[in-house]
């Protein structure tokens, strides 16, 4: 199938939708991005990902040159435009095409990529390593992955899915995904030095009406010692982390307490998406 | 003029030099650079800028897809496409078009952009602003300079012409160039958490003939009592930081000792480069 991307102002066939050298993201990593689904058509929190999107480029001096009504038009075109059963959108702005190299351009490029999209959903849960490391601006969704995509071989040598962030004796997040532990019936998220996912947000909203819930610093120690753990994402819902690094949560299994949010989530995100 | 630039094997005329949008610099910041000048079409430093280019490459786990007399060919070829007397060459590689949008390709991207340059030297010196901040992994020459262009606006408020980077009340270097101080007839810059600059290389170089000079760490503490301060780089040569924050160095003129080694680096370069 043709498929189609905005790129300043218009869509072009995919295959030629292209960005002159002097981008900066491309000198300089200048840029930010949102991502979220649509499902037959349905765009899933789309108001929560542009809430998002608006702050990550206020924050990052950028401004988008598209209002809230243009962007959602953009985003009904690109969905009909690419009429997948399960479409990702991919929003980028960035700081434009630099006159120095350096310095954002007065007009920033925004780009909207449609692209079919398949859930993987391991039934094993997922293993991670712990890696000390803070993201530089974690309240912004910056285009900055260097990182976690340069330990993609340390991961596959280790069998690992992803990484699990910690910074000072704190957990915050894993690569592309927010964390949560599970203990004693209670469910806890880190506050701090995260990105604010949007799925993390739901869960919060779901699980409250089922279980005690607290946003608050997760030390490594009580990471370790928690009865169960699982990770939620846009790309991902709410997966169960079944292992990080030598310590198996759970017996290695998908835990009571997960299963069961990962279901309210599920039927959630069907009634209100 | 027509410029012209390296894309992937070939040069096209500068206005279409364009990559798609599944860069992974675009995407997701990966990818990593370096630059240097060819002065009446002499390239300065050049065999040191590709070692570090393939160190960067290296580094990031990325195969440059030109081997050392690759490149020069389309340096030179660069040069003679682009005949001004001051180049500025800027080689430029990706994690290439990702299948999936977060793991590098097979292939990464290789560009090469040859742009006027001109030297920008103020007579007055520069100023910096300190900020408490560490480039993620400091000996990369990566293409994420996200936390600098965000300050650019405090820079200009301030009136101040760059940052000056410090952690654990240890200074580093500044956004794009390399920081010395000198202290009783010694020349000191930190030896950790910076990038190893080609022009900091050859200026310890041209210094220890004339001075005693320390690689080492420089405290916050010991910065603020430098009786000169001065900082290197390719678009910079060398020159005078005169004040940062509050503190006015060599009461806001040019220091005996950098004046010196600015003439001393001057003719080295020419003589070397």
């Amino acid at each position: 199938m043709q498929e189609y991307i905005f790129i300043n102002g218009q869509f072009v066939k995919s295959q030629e939708a292209k960005i002159h050298v002097t981008d900066l993201a491309l000198l300089r990593g200048y840029g930010i991005f949102d991502f979220f689904r649509a499902i037959n058509g349905k765009p899933i929190f789309m108001e929560d990902h542009l809430d998002r999107f608006e702050n990550s480029a206020r924050l990052m001096g950028l401004t988008i040159p598209a209002n809230r009504v243009a962007l959602r038009n953009i985003i009904q075109e690109t969905i009909r435009l690419n009429p997948y059963p399960t479409l990702g959108i991919k929003m980028i702005l960035t700081g434009g095409y630099s006159p120095d190299g350096y310095v954002p351009a007065e007009a920033p490029n925004l780009i909207v990529i449609g692209k079919p999209f398949t859930f993987k959903e391991p039934k094993q849960g997922l293993k991670l390593l712990s890696f000390a490391y803070q993201r530089e601006i974690p309240a912004i969704k910056t285009l900055n992955y260097i990182v976690p995509i340069r330990l993609l071989p340390q991961l596959k040598a280790a069998q690992a899915d992803d990484v699990l962030y910690y910074a000072n004796n704190l957990i915050s997040e894993s690569s592309r995904s927010n964390i949560f532990i599970v203990k004693n019936q209670t469910i806890v998220t880190p506050q701090t030095g995260v990105l604010y996912g949007i799925t993390r947000k739901h869960v919060l909203k779901v699980a409250a009406k089922h279980y005690a819930v607290e946003e608050r610093d997760i030390s490594l120690a009580e990471y370790w010692e928690a009865d169960e753990v699982f990770t939620t994402g846009s790309t991902k819902r709410l997966l169960p982390i079944v292992q990080t690094d030598d310590v198996i949560f759970n017996k290695g299994k998908i835990g009571t307490i997960t299963q069961h949010l990962q279901e309210a989530f599920l039927a959630y995100e069907k009634g209100v998406g």
